[in-house]
């Protein structure tokens, strides 16, 4: 089996029976299709007990959600499995393991978290998962750390950007991100009724002018390894557990991406919490993903700080003050990528749950209009916001 | 003659018959090696006229003014020749031609630019060469911008970056600039005479943050490709002409350590000036220089514009506003790397020329300490000097 074809159920469970690493193989039976995510084939493999025990993973030859017609490189999974291995040997309590990588069949086998459930779902059903946002903040920092410029030589560094280049990836975030919400284009997906607040948004040229250079630090500054999709979706919780999965936009950028993208996430939850929930469910839920916020990028410094000091390399880098300038910078990237997930899961191509199942029209577009202006003012207000407990004052204060 | 092996004179002419690509190569008859850098062979090859007509240029595996004993990539012949290519490829006016290179011996037939001299010693003989400030101005807007995320496609641009990682001459760079001037290490080279302006140097803490941030951008932002030295060792003028040479250290990288690399190299002809000129020539030239900064930055900043207003493709970059930002952020850059070769030319391992030959020693130590006392002002006020006309009369209120 060398050629690549796309696994039916069957062979999903043959291919597991070969590369589980479990004592006896022969338990695995049956294999569920599972994938709800638009790019790949994900079997969770069942055993005679009908208990899942291992996750099968195929990466497809184009974009699932739209069809044949948009193809995708299949390299994904190779820059999927090196970002989640990388990442695993230094922060294994909160990344997926890898068991297998298949170079030949794009494939992945990796452990299952059935016990976890997906965190967005979490948020949406109102559950709190008050150590999340702490182990988030602790996963971000360490594996950020340890793929930079404090931390590898030079030589290592450079290696591996270029072992990380993923063009194919990064161009669909380029897009999706930095294009698509502020001109017209048929990817975009918003209802009629928010079409004023989206002439505005694309009538702002100071807006365009931020987002550009958001776009040109996403181009040009590999600082670590990122994950480059860590949405509330990309992550398994469960009660004293935070898993990351789904790396395979993996890549070297500014740390600030992948911050901006789990706060904007954390954001966008608050801005549908009033359609998703009754009133004191929504003011509960509202105030926790505050508190989850400020907890995540107060666990980031500290920890990505601490980590300079004891396990730091670079001798410039290390000297001491620099890592805060260092961390104020990131702080203001972090602002304008979360603008910029706020803006483009509000009219963009790839909507978000948080805001897509309230059922109240008027609710539900105005979450949307909430997201798109927050959206905004992050994105124009870096200067002013200077740490977390600033943002959830800075979000209290809009609505 | 596959195997590496370093030319003789007679080997150097007999190569340079087969790949000069003159209609008559048997004309070339006798090679002069005329090295004076640190790191290679170079030939000029003469005809029976006693006339140069082509230069052989062959990398060594070590630095050469150390010896053996440091080692260095032959590599970099390839990253020369390709970087010296590139650029010519739309810098044809301002960027030496290759007309040969050869991946086994490491070396580079170019074109003998003998009617030209070097910048440097112009510069130092007290003479001027009205046009070269602006031609380095158009050669570096033109080959940045070909460069960049404005004009290359995402999936270019990224092949590029891996193409011209060039980690052990970046590490040069790392070392020399941004670490050994502010420690106590071997390879720092200056007269005891300084030993108090060196240790004010070292005990400025935040001059070593602001250092630090520099050296991050050096590692992280690869926004063109750069020449990687550009000295005005590195530039060849006559009058109305002006060739770009010796780009060993090409790679990706941010724009403002070209701009800065050049900018400094003027200023610290500027603080030699008193020691090398009698006091009318030395007031000349010191203006002089500084109306060649203001020209290089303003031909600088005006070419780039256009460039990207009629060949930028990144639709997001090249919305109305953004460029002017972005050249504001460049030349903060720039006044902070022109620092750092001012630091690290006075006190590191590889001086230059305009300091080290004033005679007088009391005039080359004041020249030494002014060097380094306005390297660290640039550093340390990049927020205050706005343009190339601030940084003029900011230079001139400090000497």
């Amino acid at each position: 089996m060398s050629q690549y074809q796309t696994f039916t159920a069957e062979q999903a469970v043959a291919y597991a029976k070969e590369h589980s690493g479990l004592v006896d193989p022969s338990e695995l039976v049956r294999a569920e299709e599972i994938g709800d995510g638009n790019l790949n084939l994900v079997f969770k493999i069942y055993d005679t007990q009908n208990v899942s025990r291992i996750i099968v993973k195929q990466a497809l030859p184009y974009v699932r959600c739209v069809g044949e017609s948009w193809p995708l490189t299949l390299d994904r999974a190779r820059l999927e499995a090196q970002t989640l291995i990388e990442h695993y040997q230094h922060c294994p309590e909160h990344t997926v393991k890898v068991i297998h990588y298949d170079p030949e069949q794009y494939v992945i086998v990796m452990e299952d978290l059935s016990d976890h459930q997906i965190w967005r779902s979490g948020l949406i059903a109102g559950l709190h998962y008050p150590q999340a946002a702490q182990q988030l903040g602790e996963y971000l920092a360490t594996v950020l750390f340890y793929s930079s410029d404090f931390y590898l030589h030079p030589h290592r560094k450079k290696e591996l950007v270029a072992q990380f280049m993923n063009p194919q990836m990064c161009e669909i975030t380029e897009d999706l991100f930095f294009n698509d919400p502020y001109m017209e284009h048929e990817r975009n997906n918003y209802p009629a009724a928010i079409e004023k607040a989206v002439h505005a948004l694309r009538d702002n040229s100071d807006l365009k002018v931020a987002v550009a250079e958001l776009k040109q630090r996403f181009f040009s500054s590999p600082q670590a390894l990122l994950h480059g999709d860590i949405h509330s979706g990309s992550i398994f919780v469960k009660s004293g557990s935070l898993k990351v999965i789904d790396a395979e936009f993996g890549f070297f950028g500014p740390m600030g991406f992948d911050l901006g993208c789990a706060i904007g996430n954390l954001l966008l939850n608050y801005c549908g919490a009033e359609g998703l929930f009754d009133k004191p469910t929504a003011q509960q839920a509202k105030a926790q993903r505050l508190g989850d916020i400020e907890t995540l990028w107060s666990t980031f410094t500290e920890r990505f700080s601490v980590l300079v000091k004891h396990h730091g390399s670079d001798q410039a880098l290390c000297v001491d003050g620099y890592v805060s300038l260092f961390l104020r910078n990131i702080w203001r990237d972090t602002l304008g990528f979360a603008g910029t997930e706020l803006i483009r899961r509000s009219m963009g191509l790839s909507h978000v749950a948080d805001l897509d199942t309230i059922s109240d029209e008027a609710q539900r577009h105005a979450s949307l209009c909430r997201a798109i202006h927050l959206g905004r003012e992050l994105i124009l207000h870096t200067d002013v916001i200077t740490d977390g407990d600033s943002l959830s004052a800075f979000v209290r204060r809009a609505f």
